[in-house]
């Protein structure tokens, strides 16, 4: 039985199997997206022509004997920074929503497009992706459907929204320092990170050029494994989803320590904790100079945020939510020593984390130092010190986006608590392995994204 | 027969052949640089042990029938900023005065010596390579041989000093922004900034990671050639020295009009209408944006030098040469954006070139705006315009060191008045087509690298 619960591959073969048509499917969505969004805030833009022109096609493959691809009529959704033709790119912002509609999809929406998925619409996030709430001045934030008073986390606040809602099994979302994975924390998602450079950025307004990555949140690690292959350059390396079955045994398996074991709330570390035994790893590895690492993200972050804004920055200040515009400008006059030695820094960690990963195959780390806040709130206690929600919410996503390594965050089965993730990180390239452990956990019980209360049934 | 003109070459074949022995070269190199150099300013320190030891061992090798090399005997000197075991590498600074010596020598210093080259000191330059006028408050200007009351060019202006006097035949020097060009030009030399990247940095001091070329200048074509080849890694391309016989026939070869052809004295043009007549190289093509070309390189050079002094400047600012500090220090407070839309024009500017070499084999350009000044001249008219002249001696070479084109600097031959160069540019990796034509203006008689008046014959 399909229903808005169902995952993507699961769609895909009913659909593939003629059980359910594709413009079945895409009604339910956008039926069920216009019943619960006004309250969610998770879109920005609903595409509902569209989606239903793109299923009918689907259909008529499925009617002809056609291939109608891996991810047949599954609804999905894109982070409003995707270039979607037809709609202005608003990256969160008011001032974008003044530009020129895009011409043609980003290019990985026209790779799910090309693998049978039916793109629904646009959806919030944080202004620029300088984000880690999901909240946004401009478009109301994206709410937590477990909670929504509660933060969905950002920047791809709309994406952890969307998925964790019901409204779709997939959507894409950007990382520049977390924002695939502290809303897939928060929401309890599955969210893939993938390596630096692995997927294109085509067609997507960008924040920082050397820490952009894109990537998909789903609610299984098959899901997220089927997204990442069809949107990768065609013979870019042997799929994953393949290998997914084979799990997680024989894998080197460690804990991340020192840094990434404090400065959380307890349910962080238990949440890894419980990772770890599913797994068997005992081992715990001390990647070197972390705190100095999230320090390098943040320099990086707010002078390459700064030099791509800088003539927005001098002509439509007022039109900035505060609290991005004065990082940014704080951005735009950072020194250049300062970035070269972040980035000479960057370097030298890179070095050290790939001695590291001669060593072990897997790391396991929080995702969030905390389950999603309420709305609004300003500052939060994490280990007994008092500080700003905003800026610490991404202290264990950052130091690892900040070399670019593969990460999938999962979110461990907590009955009755808000969901918190844990990270598992791979060495550059190996989104298999990082896959494997989280379908692995899938398999074992220990981690599940279920969808939130306040369904509609999309049941035929 | 033998004396201070001659070549590298020349000496190496007449030290394999036994018609005079290295300690013979070496002893008359050192007599010469004892007699004429504490006019010139040439040295900063003189290898004379060394350099003995070295020879011996070179004329050990000839009389046991062994292989001595290609540079057999060759006396060599090097730019102050290139490790030399024992001494402190001094960078032209008072500051680096202190640092400990060396422990080992510099690659390219070991390549050299591998060649059978015999090094004889080290030599003057601009402090820490901020330079254009071979002026160096420390140390005293290295001085133009051609007329001591002139610049060498800066800033290997020792490297310039030392070749022209006849005091070596090869020297080594550094290249960020013009500083082998410059002082070839001014001394009338051959002067080699190879591609970015091609040879070696390793042991050298640095100055801007994203700019610094190492080179040689020699008095002829040939000599380059054969010291690249022998710099080169091995196994990194064919040897260059083999084909300058093939001469200029053939290629495609071009004046770079426009930025290139206004802003200089008369004579930087004449002299490159001159080379361009005797290659008959009639068309006339613009390199696009070369004035922001040279602004990025400023703005880069200013950037990533006051990123590597930050310390120095902290500590150890009355240390510096105002003229070098008061740049540093603007260097460090630029603020990113600068440097980053600097570096994405460098991109943009480094794909138009390469378009252009899709068209033309070789670009013909001035090398410097105008014959040595006195040493001391503040300000100069160029075009009708009274400029600083320390900013402005570079605005022919920034432009094709900003994206790392290899360039033969010829000193275009001018009997009676001061030498002045002309830029042989090749597309990146073509350091071959630009020797070709070298030695091909060599062999017509048009570029000439003479001796400087003032010589103490070395015949036996």
């Amino acid at each position: 039985m399909i229903d808005h619960a169902s995952g993507a591959l699961e769609i895909a073969s009913a659909v593939k199997a003629g059980s359910v048509s594709a413009v079945e499917i895409a009604r339910a969505a956008l039926f069920r997206i216009g019943a619960l969004d006004a309250h969610l805030g998770a879109f920005t833009a609903v595409t509902a022509e569209r989606a239903l022109d793109e299923a009918a096609a689907v259909d008529a493959r499925v009617r002809s004997g056609g291939d109608p691809g891996p991810l047949a009529g599954v609804p999905f959704a894109v982070k409003n920074l995707f270039d979607v033709k037809g709609l202005p790119t608003l990256a969160g912002s008011k001032i974008n929503a003044g530009h020129a509609p895009a011409g043609t999809d980003a290019e990985l929406v026209r790779r799910l497009n090309d693998a049978g998925a039916v793109l629904v619409g646009a959806l919030n996030m944080g202004e620029y992706a300088y984000d880690f709430t999901g909240e946004n001045s401009h478009h109301g934030p994206s709410r937590n459907p477990h909670d929504p008073a509660r933060m969905s986390g950002g920047s791809s606040g709309g994406s952890g929204t969307a998925v964790a809602a019901g409204f779709v099994p997939l959507a894409l979302g950007s990382d520049t320092n977390g924002s695939i994975r502290v809303p897939s924390s928060f929401c309890g998602l599955f969210g893939l990170k993938p390596t630096f450079g692995r997927l294109s950025r085509e067609g997507t307004f960008p924040f920082c050029f050397s820490l952009d990555h894109l990537g998909p949140l789903g609610r299984s690690a098959a899901d997220l494994a089927a997204a990442y292959d069809a949107m990768r350059e065609p013979g870019a390396g042997t799929p994953v989803s393949p290998v997914l079955g084979q799990g997680a045994e024989g894998l080197r398996i460690a804990v991340a320590g020192d840094y990434f074991a404090r400065g959380g709330d307890p349910v962080a570390f238990e949440a890894v904790a419980t990772v770890a035994e599913a797994l068997g790893a005992r081992d715990t590895v001390v990647v070197p100079e972390a705190a100095r690492a999230r320090a390098a993200a943040y320099v990086i972050t707010a002078a390459e945020g700064g030099s791509l804004h800088l003539d927005r920055l001098r002509t439509r200040a007022a039109d900035f939510d505060p609290a991005t515009r004065d990082r940014l400008m704080a951005g735009a006059m950072v020194p250049v020593p300062w970035y070269l030695q972040a980035q000479r820094f960057r370097r030298w960690y890179h070095d050290r984390v790939m001695e590291l990963f001669s060593r072990v195959d897997i790391l396991l780390a929080p995702a969030t130092p905390c389950t999603a806040p309420p709305i609004g709130q300003q500052t939060m206690v994490l280990d007994g010190v008092e500080m700003l929600v905003r800026p610490n919410i991404g202290i264990f996503t950052q130091p690892l986006s900040l070399i670019g390594l593969p990460v999938v965050a999962v979110p461990v089965r907590r009955p009755g608590g808000l969901p918190i993730g844990v990270q598992v990180v791979a060495a550059p390239g190996r989104e298999d392995l990082a896959l494997r452990v989280a379908a692995d956990l899938e398999a074992k019980g220990v981690c599940q994204a279920p969808v939130a209360r306040g369904e509609t049934s999309w049941e035929r």
